[in-house]
């Protein structure tokens, strides 16, 4: 995997002459958030990554992160959270078990995590305003999703305001600005978006509950939205692929 | 310290009874937020806490947050923090030396912690959906405080709009509840308040930077501001009694 057409060796050198603007990307190891890795990178933003371990089912999806960070940032930072803290959700052990076969079309599906993205964003502001980082991006999106309230452009304004209400770097001025640049794309504009700037969905995971190997089970929620993106990009999705 | 005189058996065991209202309380094991479990707990709530450890300097306050919810709490969570989160802040060893005999009147103390209470806050959020907790208590007061943004009103408003836009519950109409009994209390109200629901303030901490045993150092601005609350309210604080 070395093939990276959208890497601009000269803004990379600016970004590093100007010892400036530094983006986080929050990355799980998804086809999302790796897609916007790749777009934070195209920015010539000098990238950190932020991965959780929650005791997921899918922690294989770490491991992608893992792999994808040491070639593309500068430092990834692996937080571990208490699973104590999620309850009542199909994504930690001990929940009810995963949906399959059936994209959850009404209501809040049972793979919500209690205030997920608030925790990892609020972890994701502490590491901004500590390294002198002023973008945080993160790869939620409204379309195609599965009925999270937390993937919504509302939330995401709201919490872009308290943040900046209750920090340092917003008091003085110097607010952190977080983006979600997928949250109008559909799940095939954004497997578009990832082919132009060379992402390599073979090193991305995307299944709530891997086999063996870490195989995509190819019937969760999250298997099925992934494998209508790529039939409505038009494209072969090369995890699957014979 | 079994004098507690606003322990009302009625409410606690109505309480029981419904088997309903539950509330989390923010306990650093300090004297404002030990105040507040005795405010949330004249309300008659099943009370649970929640503290935490992130390298602080002040550990002993874990002690005493043990202490206190192991008498009046049905479960005291105390979760870690990954230290390297935060950097160039006084609490945490590392960074600056916490300032002595002067209470910062002007701009962010470098006791200032990044984000630090939107990351407590973003767990208790987590905890109250798992546990179907629906108010969470926090110590905070704009009065008589160290010039921190995350203590403000206005942030507070903010978090709570945030929260229940990114929440399950608040998205099904049932919000979370956030409190700050003491936002607009004066120190000396705080004691006085305290005081009348028999707060044993020797069972609590505030010093940034405490010596052997625990004991308070005196001089750095949380124990000047406990001082001061003491004086204006005309006390005597117990815990550097003679």
């Amino acid at each position: 995997m070395s093939r990276l057409p959208y890497t601009k060796p000269a803004i990379r050198a600016a970004c590093i002459e100007d010892n400036m603007e530094r983006g986080l990307v929050l990355l799980s190891g998804g086809l999302d958030s790796t897609t916007v890795l790749y777009m934070a990178r195209e920015r010539g933003l000098t990238l950190f990554a932020l991965s959780f371990n929650y005791g997921q089912r899918h922690s294989v999806e770490l491991e992608k992160a893992q792999s994808l960070a040491n070639r593309l940032c500068e430092k990834h930072f692996v937080l571990n959270l208490d699973p104590a803290i999620f309850k009542n959700t199909a994504l930690v052990p001990g929940g009810p078990e995963v949906p399959m076969d059936a994209v959850s079309n009404s209501g809040i599906p049972v793979t919500y995590v209690p205030a997920r993205n608030i925790l990892f964003l609020a972890h994701a502001l502490a590491l901004a305003e500590s390294y002198e980082i002023s973008h945080v991006f993160l790869g939620v999106n409204a379309l195609d999703y599965s009925g999270y309230p937390d993937c919504r452009p509302e939330f995401l304004e709201a919490f872009s305001r308290m943040a900046n209400l209750g920090m340092k770097r917003g008091v003085e001025g110097k607010p952190i600005e977080i983006h979600a640049p997928l949250i109008r794309m559909s799940k095939a504009q954004i497997i578009q978006e990832g082919m132009r700037l060379g992402v390599d969905y073979r090193q991305t995971s995307s299944c709530y509950k891997p086999l063996s190997h870490g195989r995509p089970c190819g019937h969760c929620d999250s298997c099925l939205l992934r494998k209508k993106g790529f039939d409505d990009a038009g494209l072969t999705d090369p995890l699957v692929a014979p």
